[in-house]
């Protein structure tokens, strides 16, 4: 049974949502790195289908409305390394704890919520209120590969 | 009886200082999330009494003094947050267990340490030695509403 | 008997590499707390012999190649505060969780990554699979006295 009371997989595919492949890391770390009952997902940055959706600095090169859904591409790239590091069972996660989201900014812009707006409502639709977390969103010069966002998460899991 | 010997809310008011209410998410996230004796809060902006009290870069918009004086604001905009997720008794906090603080700042400043002792400070003079914590403290080039800094924050709390 | 099964300091020696004293903190914070099995440790800059040893934005001040010697220096002194708050004892390491790495960026510098992995691939030297880790890699306008990198960690460590 769901750890929320909610099919996780099939609420992605109710949305219209995909889950692709986990993107591999760009670098020598791994995706997800479980202690306890704490799921750490590494940065995510907003691959779809093997490409950047998103790049450069909002909003002078991208709009804040392409960066929110970058974001919410960011999220789906998330649960896609959670549910790999679950042994494909994405019905363990008890919550969302915490997201950190990064969005490449101009200087002078302000609106970096509503950028991580998109990654922080696509949970809230997968999951409903224990899709609830905490966050830190700011702004970052730039980031790897020259994407517009990243988002690293944390998730609370149900024990083996 | 308090976690650390200290009645945390008398000590603030020796101090003092004041607890606002704690400011509403400005996006779609929450103030806190507690799992298990953990409780991280989100990425706290320098509002008091609903507006905030410095915007822009350190130095070019606002003083290393000024930024220090937010940095407090925000580390008392975390304990209004943790007050809330902890029934209204801060007294169950154990230890302040790391802090995050992001400083806007111009190419070039360095001293975020100066600027982010605001908070640390703060929260040593409230909590005494369990107020002592780990800490990131970087530059971000633009931060939520133009907001100096911003402190994101992980306690360590009294199980129920 | 290590957690990891690998001596730790054994390994470092014979990787030729050196664990100086733990850099002293710039501010009013510690270089780590532990809660439970998780060890938190504040960011660190690459300090080598009491002086930093890359200053200033990638790649205009400094190449990668050197700013990715000064993660893997950030990483030293990560284990260097992780030593002292285990008592002298690193094979109280069980897993490397996670880093955070901020790099300091020029404007569409975006390899953080190759940066980052100065921190990553020496941690994974000296612990091998276990110090496989979750990150976030971010570029940074400013950085504490300067410091071109700055790397935070989370260990999970052997129980009391």
């Amino acid at each position: 049974m769901p750890s929320t009371g909610i099919d996780v997989e099939a609420r992605i595919a109710g949305l219209g949502l995909t889950l692709g492949q986990a993107p591999r890391p760009v670098a020598s770390y791994v995706p997800a790195v479980r202690v306890g009952t704490l799921l750490f997902i590494s940065g995510q940055i907003p691959f779809r289908e093997g490409r950047l959706i998103a790049q450069g600095a909002v909003p002078t090169d991208v709009s804040i409305e392409s960066a929110k859904e970058a974001a919410a591409q960011c999220a789906l790239n998330v649960l896609a390394a959670a549910r790999d590091a679950l042994a494909g069972d994405l019905n363990r996660i008890r919550r969302v704890v915490r997201l950190g989201v990064f969005v490449c900014s101009a200087p002078g812009f302000t609106d970096q919520p509503a950028v991580a707006n998109g990654a922080s409502d696509l949970l809230v639709r997968v999951f409903g209120d224990t899709g609830r977390h905490a966050r830190a969103a700011v702004g970052s010069v730039a980031l790897p590969l020259g994407a517009t966002v990243e988002v690293e998460a944390l998730f609370e899991v149900a024990p083996d």
